[in-house]
């Protein structure tokens, strides 16, 4: 199943998007894609509910924005330089194990809205990255377990700004955290949806030119390992989303390194969650 | 006015405690201390509710836990190195410009709720804090209109794992998200209660003896600049909390250092904000 949110910001109803396409306004199930829907079999309870009630939920008309496909959750931790050749453009080297931070879960909108770049930015960056949505609460579990706690994934761009990020008095999250900068979607993919989520091409594109095109085979710690070892550290809540590194081909890497200026257009696309769009705006 | 939160963890009820001590039940507020709350004039509201409910509030008895004295914020955002000595001590300069890190909402506990030391860890460490709670969203706000968004203080105890954070592969958050690492209380005190939060002593105290004892005047960045520097990096949202760092005197710096182990009791205190109690636990 395809979860969907739609509508103005602030206010999106819930939907689902069918196998060609169509997308139906689900908001009559009655429940958010919250913390509390992840964590109580939302998602099997929705599908039974679908199989009595899809033929009568209204059709979503085609130009209507697609809000984030979950609502806010407790965190949005990322995996840092989780693929070999991006932790080389980075100057960094490959770490022994996972390197995680936080993204503030205010920065999250929707697949297609505006990337703001901040008042004073020159260095606001792309990545894009396969995100895990949590389905069940995860403290110290092992790999062997970690898919059980997993609900779905999701496409996701890690905007980064990476003066904020690497200049200005330690601690990533001051980069990582500007409203916009987490645009999540279009749709959120039902575990069942991927056969393999280690093996899904995954690219960027810069105003139609291709900078990121590389496959999840590359991670250097897969979904368990990453899912087992944060939950090493903290407790992993139901819609939680881990973001789980990105590929080779950010500005950052480029020689010379470029960066977002406003009206530049970014798309970006995983195999099997679709495409997402974003326009550069200048703050203000 | 001091809010508090009361109650079995997960299902606490909303409360008020009065200049006398007495604490009153006050959930036919019908409010809890959310985003909405805060962001709304919950407090004022509550104010004038209280003038002509107080009677009819029933007052909690003397044994009852105290849970976290508001709902779980979008984010715990933390000033690290904000006094000099205590940046001193943890071998590290005092930063030009303020270290922003995050803690996992998930850590967030009651003010005398067990800590519970991490499987594995054998650096948890202490560190007591003055944290602020926005009450108005904050987005490139100035220094001048800072306090304009801050609805109170809060007493905090910032537990960190030292070997997690810093010896693990890089990014703070690793050792500072673990559950129970974020008491928080015994109450929130409004902001007309604290007449100046640059003037506060805070102290700590291992098992009795005293480990942390400085004033908030040896604040590095003061609260105004807090506020006004974190929101032109992010949006603050009405409950979150900035924790506004340590002074000297935690575990790291000592000579030997000095971690947490089961049975130890932790007892910490700002002046206006109260006083709370944690018994260190082992995990399991």
């Amino acid at each position: 199943m395809k979860l969907i949110r739609f509508g103005e910001a602030g206010k999106e109803k819930t939907g689902v998007q069918l196998e060609d396409g169509t997308r139906l306004d689900v908001s009559a199930f009655g429940q958010e894609y919250d913390e509390n829907f992840f964590g109580n079999e939302g998602i099997a309870k929705l599908q039974k509910w679908m199989a009595s009630h899809q033929g009568d939920c209204p059709k979503i008309s085609g130009d209507v924005r697609l809000g984030p496909p979950s609502v806010r959750p407790s965190k949005l931790v990322c995996v840092g330089l989780n693929y070999a050749k991006h932790a080389a453009e980075s100057g960094m080297d490959i770490p022994e194990e996972p390197v995680l931070f936080f993204k503030a879960t205010s920065a999250i909108v929707g697949p297609n809205d505006d990337v703001i770049i901040p008042k004073g930015s020159v260095k606001t960056d792309w990545e894009v990255e396969l995100a895990v949505v949590i389905g069940k609460k995860a403290s110290y579990v092992s790999e062997a377990d970690a898919m059980d706690h997993v609900a779905g994934y999701v496409l996701h761009n890690d905007y980064s700004e990476r003066e904020f990020q690497l200049e200005r008095s330690g601690q990533w999250v001051k980069g990582k955290s500007c409203d916009t900068f987490a645009p999540l979607g279009p749709f959120i993919a039902t575990k069942d949806e991927i056969k393999d989520p280690h093996n899904l091409d995954l690219w960027l594109t810069l105003n139609g030119e291709t900078m990121q095109n590389s496959n999840t085979s590359d991670f250097v710690f897969d979904i368990p390992k990453q899912v087992s070892y944060i939950s090493q550290f903290m407790t992993l809540l139901p819609g939680d989303i881990i973001s789980t590194g990105t590929p080779f081909g950010v500005g950052l890497g480029l020689k010379p390194q470029k960066y977002l200026k406003a009206g530049d257009v970014v798309e970006l696309g995983i195999e099997g969650l679709g495409t997402s769009k974003q326009t550069a705006k200048a703050y203000g």
